[in-house]
Formats: C-alpha cells, sequence, structure tokens
C-alpha cells in the first residue's frame, strides 16, 4: 500500500492541452497540495501543459514510475496498464468510469484489466473512483479541482463513492477537523476496503478510520480487522436493500435482512456504524476525548432552559445525574451573587458571571469520584464575553486531559463568533444540548479496545451422525425432513420434544400411548416444508377418536401434495409451560454464519424481537444475544411468569452456532419454536426446518 | 397582545449609570434596532445615559407610556408595577429573576404583583424572562446585548426559556431564516402561551410559529388554537420526565405533565413536536415549499453515493421511488455525454455536466403526474462551477413554486461557497441527502388544514346508573369494586363476560352450573383492589371439586385483608377466542381526560404497545388508534388469527371516551383484559378498575 500513499514518482495518464481535460484537474491538485515527489504527464496527443511535457506514452517516460493515475476513456485503460507493466511500474489509481457499475461491455472491460495485472502483478485502486490523497506528501490525485483549505490531521478516509469521500471532505473543512489520509476505491477491482483498512490501522499518522461502503466485500476479513485494532473505526454502509428477505425460505432468514446482519457484525467487532453526517460529526467531535468510563454525568448550564434540554438527553441516552455532595454545594454556593438559583445538577450557572469561578467549578467537578463526565453548555454574547468565553473553552480542553474525563462543551452564540471558535479552538464544539449529550452517550458505548478473534469450535462425535443425514439428502436431492431435522438438532444437543415416526394409524395410535396424551401430528413429505399451509398439522389431540380424525385429514392432505419420496406423520407430545422464542441460522454471503434468537409464536414477524450474531462467538455473546431481547424480562419471571432456564439456552445457541459453522451445507436453520422451560428444566425444540444448498 | 408588541412608548425601569446594569443592555437594544416608538429611562438614582435622562420613577414621565420594561430586583418588582398602575401603564414585560422558581419568598413576591395587577387590571409577561423582539418596529427589549444581524422574516418563536430564546434566533440568524415576532415568556405568571399563540395566529407577520415550553398551562385551549389555524406550530415541549422535573422546579417553577399524553395530544392537533434543533431546521426549511400531495419522489443527483444514501432514507422514510416513464428516459437520455450511467429513479446525473439540461430535467420530471416531490442532490466545485451552481439553485426555487411541488435542494460544496448561498439564496438548501428526505417525510406528514373542534357527545339514559353507582361510593367514601366498575362499564354499552356475585359456597355452586364450566372466581373487597397480589383470583376452574378448593383459598384471602366494607365473590364465565387488550383512560391535568388502547397480556407492559388520545375524538381517531398498534395485523387476520370485530372495538373506545368525559369523578379506569373477538362477535370486558377521586 505504501506506493499508493507515498509515490517518490507519479504518472498523470490522460492528460491533454484541452483545459475541460480532468487529467489536467489532477495535475492541479497535485500543484495545490504541493506533492513532494516528482510528476509526469502523458496524454496520446502530447504537448505542454504547467509548463511540463505531455509524454506520448509511459514509455516515454526518462525515468522510473513509482504509481501511473489513470484518467483516459475505458476501453483505453487496459492498454495503457499493459504499457505501465512494460515499464515496471507496479501500482495504478483508476479513475475512469464506464465499467462494471454500467454493464456488460464494461464488466468485459475489466477482465481484460484484471489479465494485464495479473501478467504485471500489479495492484490498482479503482476503477470509477476518484483516487488517493495524502496530506502529509501532498499527494492528492482526485480529478475534481480541490483547494488545499483541508487541514493536516489524523482522520483517514476510505469511501466506495467519490462524491460521498468530497462530502467528507467538506464536512471535516467546515469543522476543521484534520485529515490525514484520503482513498476513494470505486469499483474494488483489485485493492478493496480491508487492504486499505489494514494498511490505515498500521498507519502512524491515523489515529480514526472512517469509511463509506455500498458493499463489503470480506465481512469475515473486516470483522477481524476490526477486533485487531483499539483504532476507532466508523462505518456508514449504504444500499441497505431487502433483496436477502426476499429470496428467504425461513423465518431466520427472513428475520435476519442483509443489513440486519450487517448491523449485528459490526457492533460485534465495535466498528460503529453511522447513516447521516450528524452523527459523524459527533462521533469525529467526541473521539478525541478522553474514554467515558461511567454513566455518571454532571452538567452544567449557563442557561436553565438548557439544563432541562440536557437532562431530558439524559435520560433518552440512559445518563445518571448524580447529585453534587453537599460540601461541594456549599462551596460553590459563596459565588452566586444574587441566590436567585437553585443548586442541582444539571447546576444552572444563570446568576453567575464570573469566568474563573467556572473554571473552578469545572476542576472541582471533575475531582469528584461520582461524576465520570461534564457537560459544559455555554450561551454567550460574543460583544461582551468573547475574551472570556473564548480562554474558558481553551481551559475546558485542559482539564480534560488533565483529569482523564470527556468535558463536552456546547456553545450558543452568534455565527461569526461560531466561525471564529471553528478556526480556533483544537477541538471543535457541539452547538446543542441533546446533540452534546447524544455524542457523549456514543463515546460511553464505543469498544477502545482491541480483542481476540473468537476460535471455531472444534468438531465432536455427534458430528458423524449429522454428516450422515446431511450426504444422504443431499446425494439423494431431497430436503432435510422433519425427523431429520430433529435428529440432527438433538445430536448438536438441545433437547427436543419426545416423538415416533409412524407410517399407519395403528402405528399411531401406539406411539400417542406411549407418548402420552395430549399429542400433535405432523405431515413428514417432501412437499410439506410448510406444513401449516397444506394443514400438514394437528395439534392438542386428547383422545383416540380425535387422532383417528386427525390421521384421516394428514393422509388426505398428503395425498394432495403428490410429492415423491417418504410421506409419513410425526407423533409428538405437545411441550407445555415453555415460553416460546425462535433459534435459528442462516449463511450470510458476506458474512458467514449468522445465528438468530427472537421471540417467538403469533408475535415473531409483527415485533421482530430479534438478536442475532456471527460465528465464531463465545458464551459471553451468547448470554448479551438473550439479554438485549425486548422480551429479556419474560425469562427472568415478571408477570407471574417462572424465571427460565437460561443456561440451557446459551447452551443451545452456542450448539447452533457449532452446527452451522461446521456444516456450512445448511444454508438456513429455523428451530420454531424453541420452548424455554422453568429453571432446570432445559429448553424443548418443537419444530425445525433445515434448508440445505 | 398589541401594546406588547406595537407600544407607540416605552419605560425601561431599572436603568443606572453604572456600565454593567443590564438595564442599559435593554435600551442599547432598543437602539440597536431602531425601536420606533418613544423610549424613557426610569432608576431610582437618576442622572443620565446615552445621552438621555434617567427618571427617578414612572411617575416623573411628563407622557402617557403603553408598555413598562422592568428590570429591578424582585422585591422592588411589586412597587414598580403599583407606580405604573397609578401612571396609567397597562401593560408591563418583568424581566426580573428570582420568584416561584426560586422557592417559597419568590412564590410570595409573586402574589404581591398579582394583586396590583388586578387592582390596575393590568397584563404582563415574566417575571423571569428576556421579553419581546418585533423586527417590524424595532422593539427589542431582552436584557443582553444583542446586535440586528437577524433578518426580518415570518417566523415568530415563543420561549418559556430566554436561553433557548435565544439560541433559536442564533439558530435562525445562522441559516439565514427570517424573524418576525419574539417573546420570552418566563414563568408566565399572567401572559402565558396560549394568549400569545392566539395573537400570533392572528398576525399577518406571522406564517411559521416556534415554540418552547417547559410545561403547558392549559392543554384543551392549546389544543383548540392549533386546530383553529392552518399556519404550521412547531412546539419543542422539553421537561420529559421525572430526571427534568426536578430542575425543572428550580428553574421556572413548572410542573411536568405526562410526556406520551402531550405527544398524542400534539399529534391529534397537527402541532409538530420537536426535539432538537436540526429537527426544527428540517422543518423550517421546507415548510416554506409547496406542500408534499403524495408519496412519489423523484431523486436527481450529480453524485452515484448521494443517490444511494437518498434510496436507503426513502426506504426509512417510506418514500416510494416510482420509475422513471420511458419516453422521458429516452429524451434525456439523448444529454448522457459518454453513457457510462444506468438511468433509474435515484437519477445518477453524474456523467452529464450541462447546467442547461439540469433545469430542463427538473421542469421535466414535475411535470410527470406520477411525481409528488423532488430531490436534487447537487454536489459541486466552487471553484469551476460556482456561478452555474448558484443560477440552477435559484430555478428550483422557481419550479417548486411553477409547479406547485417540493424542490428539495441539498447541496455539498465547499465551506466558503455554502456561507455565500446562505446569505444570498431566499430559501436555505440541505446539506446532507439523508436530512433532506427526513425533512420532506416532515412535510408529507404535515398537518396543513384548520379542523372544528370535535364535540363532547351528550349523556343518555344509561348516566343516571352510573351517577348513582359513582355518588354512593364517593358517599360512603369507599372504593368502586368490581362488579360495580363492570356494572358500569356495561351500562356504557361495552360488553362483559357473564357473571354473578355471590356470597357463600352454595351459591357459588350454583352461579357456576348457569354459567357454564369452566368459570374463574374473582375476590370482590375495598382491599383487594389488585386481587393478583392477595390471590384474589381463580381461573380456569372446571368443575365442583375445583370450585370447592378455590372458594376456600379465596375465603381466607378475603379474611387475611381484613377489609371494611362488602366482601364477597364475583363468579366469572372464562372468556375464549378472544385477543386480549387493555382499553382505559385517564384524568391528565393538563390536557384532561385521555383514553388509551394497547396489546394487553404478558406482553402489555414490556413491549408497551399502545396508542392515546385526548378526548373529545371522533370515530376517525378511534380507527386511528386501533391502526396505529404495532399488535393490529393480529386484529386483521395473520398467522391464522381469525379477523376481529373492529366495529366493537371502536365503539368500546368511544364509549370509554363519553365516560370519563360525563364523569369526571373517573380519574383512572382500566379495563383489562378487554377480548376482541372474531367479527361480528362483538368485545367483552373480563376485568375492570375504576378509581375516583
Amino acid at each position: 500500500m505504501e506506493k499508493f500513499f507515498n509515490p517518490r514518482s507519479i504518472a498523470v495518464v490522460g492528460v491533454s492541452e484541452d483545459p475541460r481535460n480532468l487529467g489536467r484537474n489532477i495535475t492541479k491538485n497535485l500543484h495545490e497540495f504541493s506533492f513532494d515527489g516528482i510528476l509526469y504527464l502523458v496524454g496520446p496527443r502530447g504537448g505542454t501543459a504547467f509548463g511540463r511535457r505531455i509524454h506520448k506514452s509511459v514509455a516515454d517516460i526518462p525515468d522510473q514510475v513509482d504509481l501511473a493515475v489513470i484518467m483516459v476513456p475505458a476501453r483505453h485503460v487496459a492498454s495503457v496498464l499493459e504499457e505501465c507493466g512494460q515499464k515496471g511500474i507496479q501500482r495504478a489509481v483508476i479513475e475512469t468510469a464506464g465499467f462494471s457499475e454500467y454493464g456488460k461491455e464494461g464488466r468485459q472491460l475489466e477482465s481484460q484489466i484484471l489479465e494485464v495485472v495479473k501478467k504485471y502483478d500489479m495492484r490498482f485502486i479503482g476503477p470509477n473512483c476518484i483516487g488517493v490523497i495524502n496530506m502529509k506528501n501532498g499527494m492528492a490525485v482526485p480529478f475534481p479541482a480541490l483547494k488545499d483549505v483541508i487541514p493536516r490531521g489524523k482522520i483517514s478516509i476510505i469511501s466506495q463513492s467519490g462524491g460521498v469521500g468530497l462530502d467528507y471532505l467538506n464536512v471535516l473543512a467546515s469543522e476543521n477537523l484534520g485529515l490525514s489520509k484520503f482513498a476513494s476505491i470505486g469499483n474494488k477491482l483489485n485493492v478493496d476496503e480491508c487492504d486499505l483498512l489494514e494498511y490505515l490501522i498500521q498507519d502512524d499518522d491515523t489515529e480514526i478510520i472512517c469509511m463509506y461502503l455500498e458493499s463489503i466485500v470480506n465481512g469475515e476479513r473486516l470483522m477481524r480487522l476490526a477486533r485487531s485494532t483499539s483504532k476507532p473505526i466508523l462505518l456508514h454502509k449504504s444500499n441497505i436493500g431487502h433483496l436477502a428477505q426476499q429470496i428467504a425460505q425461513s423465518h431466520t432468514a427472513s428475520l435476519s435482512g442483509d443489513d440486519e446482519v450487517v448491523s449485528a457484525a459490526l457492533k460485534q467487532v465495535g466498528i460503529a456504524r453511522f447513516q447521516d453526517e450528524h452523527t459523524l460529526l459527533n462521533y469525529l467531535k467526541i473521539l478525541p476525548l478522553p474514554p467515558m468510563r461511567g454513566n455518571r454525568l454532571a452538567v452544567l448550564s449557563r442557561s436553565g432552559g438548557h439544563a432541562v434540554i440536557a437532562a431530558d438527553a439524559c435520560e433518552k441516552t440512559g445518563f445518571l445525574l448524580t447529585p453534587f455532595p453537599e460540601p461541594f454545594l456549599r462551596e460553590i454556593e459563596k459565588h452566586f451573587r444574587a441566590s436567585v438559583i437553585r443548586l442541582t445538577n444539571p447546576l444552572d450557572l444563570g446568576d453567575l458571571f464570573d469566568y474563573e469561578v467556572y473554571s473552578r467549578i469545572v476542576d472541582e467537578t471533575l475531582k469528584l469520584p461520582e461524576v465520570d463526565g461534564v457537560v459544559f453548555l455555554h450561551t454567550y454574547i460574543s460583544a461582551t464575553e468573547r475574551e472570556n468565553s473564548r480562554a474558558l473553552l481553551e481551559k475546558l480542553e485542559e482539564f480534560s486531559v488533565l483529569h482523564g474525563k470527556p468535558v463536552a462543551a456546547c456553545v450558543s452564540t452568534d455565527g461569526e463568533e461560531m466561525s471564529i471558535l471553528r478556526k480556533t479552538l483544537p477541538n471543535p464544539v457541539f452547538t446543542a444540548p441533546e446533540e452534546t449529550i447524544t455524542a457523549l452517550a456514543l463515546l460511553r458505548d464505543f469498544k477502545h479496545d482491541a480483542q481476540p478473534t473468537p476460535k471455531t469450535p472444534p468438531g465432536n462425535s455427534a458430528d458423524k451422525e449429522i454428516r450422515a443425514i446431511l450426504a444422504n439428502s443431499s446425494k439423494s436431492k431431497s430436503p432435510v425432513l422433519l425427523d431429520q431435522a430433529l435428529q440432527i438438532i438433538k445430536s448438536c444437543g438441545i433437547g427436543i420434544a419426545r416423538h415416533q415416526t409412524v407410517y399407519s394409524l395403528p402405528e399411531t395410535l401406539k406411539a400417542a400411548e406411549e407418548i402420552g396424551w395430549p399429542v400433535a401430528l405432523k405431515l413428514i413429505s417432501q412437499g410439506a416444508s410448510h406444513k401449516s399451509d397444506v394443514g400438514g398439522i394437528k395439534i392438542n389431540i386428547n383422545s383416540p377418536e380425535q387422532l383417528h380424525q386427525a390421521y384421516h385429514e394428514l393422509d388426505q392432505a398428503g395425498k394432495n401434495i403428490k410429492s415423491s419420496g417418504r410421506c409419513c406423520v410425526l407423533v409428538q407430545s405437545m411441550q407445555k409451560n415453555g415460553l416460546e422464542l425462535i433459534l435459528g441460522a442462516k449463511q450470510d454471503p458476506t458474512f458467514g454464519p449468522v445465528v438468530l434468537i427472537g421471540l417467538g409464536g403469533i408475535f415473531v414477524e409483527l415485533l421482530k424481537d430479534v438478536s442475532m450474531r456471527v460465528t465464531p462467538f463465545g458464551a459471553d455473546e451468547a448470554q448479551k444475544m438473550v439479554k438485549e431481547l425486548k422480551a429479556f424480562p419474560l425469562l427472568t419471571g415478571v408477570r407471574g411468569q417462572p424465571h427460565r432456564d437460561l443456561d440451557a439456552l446459551h447452551q443451545a445457541i452456542l450448539s447452533v452456532a457449532r452446527l452451522v459453522e461446521n456444516f456450512p451445507a445448511i444454508r438456513e436453520l429455523d428451530i420454531n419454536p424453541l420452548m424455554v422451560l422453568p429453571e432446570g428444566q432445559g429448553v424443548v425444540a418443537v419444530d425445525a426446518r433445515i434448508i440445505t444448498e
């Protein structure tokens, strides 16, 4: 990657004398940002530009070149690359558009490019992108003409879209936030987001990594990289469409759409997902502050109204406004001149016009062990309070560092003063109380530490049986039937309801007597994967008479299906005292196996109360999954419900994770319902579907 | 109100020669904003200020005075008002703080003030506020020193907090949004938000009313006023909860209402509630555009990435991106020079660098009957596209007016250019695609028309019985017992489960046989209002043996309570086939009677799936309440559930509304569960609680 960001020499290919030529803009940008390497211009018609010769081909360049920046029509890109290869240029940024994003012809052009780079062992960024910026060496090769107004700093950007990337640059500049490196990756045909992410994680000049992606090439690698670093990674993953849900065959797959899996995976590894620029800015403003190590906030405000708004925001975001200790209050009370305000947290400073005292209060507040962070809401009139306010705001930043606790400053003043603050303060301030609290909540919830990637658990003896069932199903090209699915579940170590598979009415009756009334009858047939849709399920059968009738109805239903293969009946005991959950899994094309737990029964699709994790994950994550459910209190004994067997539930989640990891042939899996019994009694799978490739 | 905003003469009371004196700031502001009336200064120490005499008392003013602006210590306010009264000054703005928001002493000072104004029939705004601004006549009396940088326009502001009010002025100025009138109302001891709202609704210079309130004085009047106008009313109601309540007492002595009721009431009358400044700005930017009459949006974007982000936002906000008609696409295709982009909606203009064509595409798009509004996402480099872009943005505004459909423009460019746009464009642009779509959704969902206030339905013959039960309960100071509550529910016309009230085991047995097995037994006792807590409820009793045991357990439970008054047992049929809802009502201190419907059973507290309305309301609102429930699909037959009797449910809601309106003695009412039976079978109240004053 080094040569993409720190080339000693660059050839810009596609420059002409035409003033509208985009290659000229690239050249201009390198001038504007004072690129500290050597620059060559190339264009088939030759001529001169900016006092430089335009070489007719890279072959004509008298020197060695580290990087080619290519902006020629799509149909010429492969031949330009060929020339680069012959010249020994190993890195290219291809900015030209009109490839696979446009259609079939463009895809063919991409194949040609890939052949050339394979031949010469080259690497390239693009096509269909605006290229790379490195603020350190003035390497700026986007084709839109830029101005060097972007401050230099520690934030690096990877953007799939050039337009969004430029927008992020504007957002940074508007708040005087500093850029380190920028890469627009377009169709990411060769270098992808993970290649760049890996580089930026190692890069000493990068402290925060901000990404915009419309697709994720390799979810597993993205997760591994994110786990490996303590650098904050912020990601806007757009393109949330619901294709996966449209083709889903199981409840699990329809509940875990592509986008839901993305959210779950990112959360799992501590990548902060944002969906709008306000949230991005909140992250960029708050992350440079010391971490928020607890949930207890002190709010100091010069406006009582803003104090009320801040208290509302604390309630919404779950912050505690711990009362100040009495001696502290008695001490600061001395400074209030007219004593017209009661002292609480939030502390209304409305009656106190002494900037020295403000500083002292902030300092003293930060010393309190019962305070994890401070919000200072500062409303001022620039005409009279300019100097004092600016000095105070700088001091707040110092206090933050000194005490290792975040002090978030929120300023309300006129626009002219605000733009001066934006240019002069090292860290940008917030401008509304609710966004200040929201940003602190982001900081509080942010995972700061690197973590090891969990290991995939090894296979065990029961795998043999599972393998046999799946192999058989694959060999005979028939789906996994209900009794086989239950057998697989059982082999995983998950409890299943008592049942027998039978082929006649007398067998059914005998099975019911053995299992014990009431029973359920379920049709087993290749054509009855959605049993209830075809009338293939009969429950609460209490007597031989009822059984007789139910059997005949099932038999009729089975005949209506006209399916090939085995057709028989499962007799199953009716499970009582269970809370109905759904436990499932699916293979996600981007992230691999995903496990889902959710509230079952008639509410499953209505309330969508589910949580999910990408495998592998450990017992701690299984517990968190269950706790995240809104229905979690139902498992711990509210409203007269017994406390449920959480240990067994956690084990079942881990068993399903192991199953789908070790058997990628299982594309979708539903255990629905999974009955969670009272504590000590385990869980029982009542119905199961397994969909294989 | 007229004299508060258009006084011909003002006396500022509390001016001194001390440069730190706040009365001087008021005077300065009147100079800065070029007040077009006559100004007098008053202060007990006399002297001069700004080349004017400081009169020692209002009595010394040689002329008639329309309005006194008072900024003297709290303990002197009453005597200053007395002097004003004697002088014949009928209006005052009291900016002084230190009244009821501070404590008991302050409350006494408020009583004194109220006595004086009663004596002289005066009206005043405040205390504890920053006063009034009218941009038309330069009447600006806040005590913080302001600069006249606020543009004049059609937005008026009512703010309970002075600090938040000033902040709103900064927000308006930062986006070049124009102010008409401003009032900070503080403790609103005399003039309240509704007095001002009524005035602004009539005011020709006001088109949008923006409010910040920490409490609502008269919910019914607020709702009536909102219904009477088609002017948009935007309200930040803060002080949402327990936490906020504590500090509100130390600020403007306001008490917090139930926040969910506030939201329901505001929504009911079309007041747009906002909770943060971004949303406020979105409203202020989008409301001046023509209304969005449908849900079909066309997105035109110069950046493909922004088009994707916009499509995501459309999915989230429920907008339809209708495909463009083929002839339209063929026509605009001609303009794309390199044909590297596929034509869809969102339409990516990335390859098209012709501003004339942009205009034509927008114009043609607006003509399409299948398009209700247009979003134009405009990313540009100011160095090369400044002139063209500014002209285009102005044109977009013209198209909007011309076609009567909103065209929302979103701009991404450098900061310098953005600030020029803010100063020059008549309407401010948006700066992020997702906020543009969000704002259009606000516009789409905004109620634009005035509506009549629904009428309270008249009493009917059944009221006599209800009145008797309530009177009896009130007379004997005993709570309304279960059988009485059910009787009241029945008198309203709501179905109740079959039951009998019995006093002995033989009676119980006889009742069960008559009602039919299975039955439920419920203890009726003054001490058993929470029956299940005291073991006062037995369900699913299937036989005389079970009944025997249940009766004795209930009897024992009744004895344990040791309550006075009647103690007996309700025998009730067990209700099957019903979907469990909760139907309830309460008297809200701010808004009056509120009716609530929600999902019942074990999920009621967990999932909080409820909707509510303030009475009176019509059948249309009852239907909307039910439709708003997440569980609504369960009522219309998903997942094998039968279609439920919605007519009966709507009727029951209206009956409860009528009940609590006609009988304000009913403070709280719960019908829980209300079983909603399959279509045509009605609803059945199984349990009911009525709590009276």
